[in-house]
């Protein structure tokens, strides 16, 4: 075949499902965010008021972003199953009925940190990298395949772990801090398995060409950069060399 | 003012809320496809079954696109409570848990009809020109300004007479349409006039300057039109002339 027609590249075989599993895990092994430097230093209680405050309000800007990157791929999906599945994942971010879901949990931590929460929502403090970031995330779901828009949610086999270390680090290290304010992260502790079980289903289902697994493991990836250049542009700002871009959030001196 | 500036437009003044309302309810008078003579000879019983069939598998395309539209609605809101409101329009067509929806609802119609499920949810039989009109809704709501999005969305204020009537005419006049597969109908009667309302109030809070108010208006046009070209491509096909473009639907010999 090649000796037929020598310009058209070899195509390589797709992965076992065991490889293509193995992929995607390596991506969190290699640049999940819980081996950045600002969580290192958030979750080992080196972190001043000030310092947690500037995380939790530019972290609201994400979770303000993950229902309607939900939504943005529900408007593409034509198979009702799927969109079924997914509409849950809005659910637990913007709550449902009398369940107040993720986001004002989220928002339940910003009030422990003495944030005002009109504030926080109208996202004025968060840096502009922030913003960009996570709405990049939105765009690439709108965007790209649908099975590469699923792959991107992959983070989420990585978050357990984090949360549960989050939880315990957090009580332990800060004394602004109060158990109350952690209900984001316990209720993410059952969410976050449900959604990534189903999630890879669909993508070892669904990915079936090497070229298809292979810009699914390279979601994960640009996922894994969505949540580490959160944290970058948090410790240019506010760790080291701590400058803050005009108009963000300034904590107070201690 | 003009004197200083003469190129300036002269800038309308705001319409009073009930000149608005007028407005957007004159489009209903004037274009609402209850006016359109393939749905009066629908809802008088002058089509025979395969055209029936026809409007409902085209019908279902419509329906298909309509939680998409509105997930692509969801993906822009910011509001988080605009949002949990808007979600129950994708739970009215989706159905929840162990409430089936409307798609389900409209499929037992197509069943009723005679129509394989899998050929109707393929839309492999439909017009190519409905699924271009009911995909450009789709980004109309994607696109516009979110005030316009939602007024695209007030021809609920003119359906529910329109369901009253369907199922009232198409039980008298059909012996082939059972009242069991009238569910859709029936449970439209309560949804659409909530929902509507709900609209309707939104748009008046917040479509301010004239030129919004004309843009909300001007899309309750665009959606009339929506619903007015599909039946018009329904006429042509199946009624008069009667020229089935290659690849579609065509009835069988009574």
């Amino acid at each position: 075949m090649d000796e037929i027609n020598p310009r058209r590249p070899a195509v390589s075989a797709p992965m076992s499902v065991e490889e293509f599993d193995a992929a995607i895990r390596s991506v969190g092994t290699e640049r999940y965010h819980d081996k950045h430097v600002f969580h290192k230093l958030l979750h080992g209680g080196k972190l001043n008021k000030g310092q947690v405050q500037a995380w939790a309000l530019n972290r609201y800007c994400y979770q303000e972003a993950v229902p309607r990157k939900d939504a943005a791929f529900m408007s593409r999906v034509h198979d009702r199953a799927l969109r079924r599945e997914w509409i849950s994942r809005i659910h637990d971010h913007d709550g449902l009925g009398d369940e107040p879901g993720g986001i004002e949990r989220w928002l339940i931590l910003t009030d422990g940190l003495g944030l005002d929460r009109d504030y926080v929502t109208s996202m004025r403090g968060a840096l502009p990298a922030t913003r960009h970031i996570v709405e990049s995330y939105v765009r690439f779901v709108r965007e790209q395949p649908l099975v590469v828009a699923v792959a991107s949610s992959l983070t989420e086999l990585f978050a357990p772990s984090i949360h549960r270390e989050r939880i315990a680090g957090m009580l332990e290290n800060y004394e602004f801090i109060g158990d109350g304010v952690m209900a984001y992260f316990r209720r993410r502790l059952s969410q976050a398995p449900r959604d990534s079980d189903f999630a890879l289903c669909y993508v070892k289902a669904n990915a079936i060409t090497r070229a298809e697994q292979e810009a699914c493991v390279d979601a994960v990836r640009f996922k894994c950069n969505v949540l580490w250049a959160q944290l970058d542009v948090l410790n240019h700002a506010y760790v080291t060399p701590a400058l803050v871009p005009p108009g963000a959030f300034v904590p107070e001196k201690d």
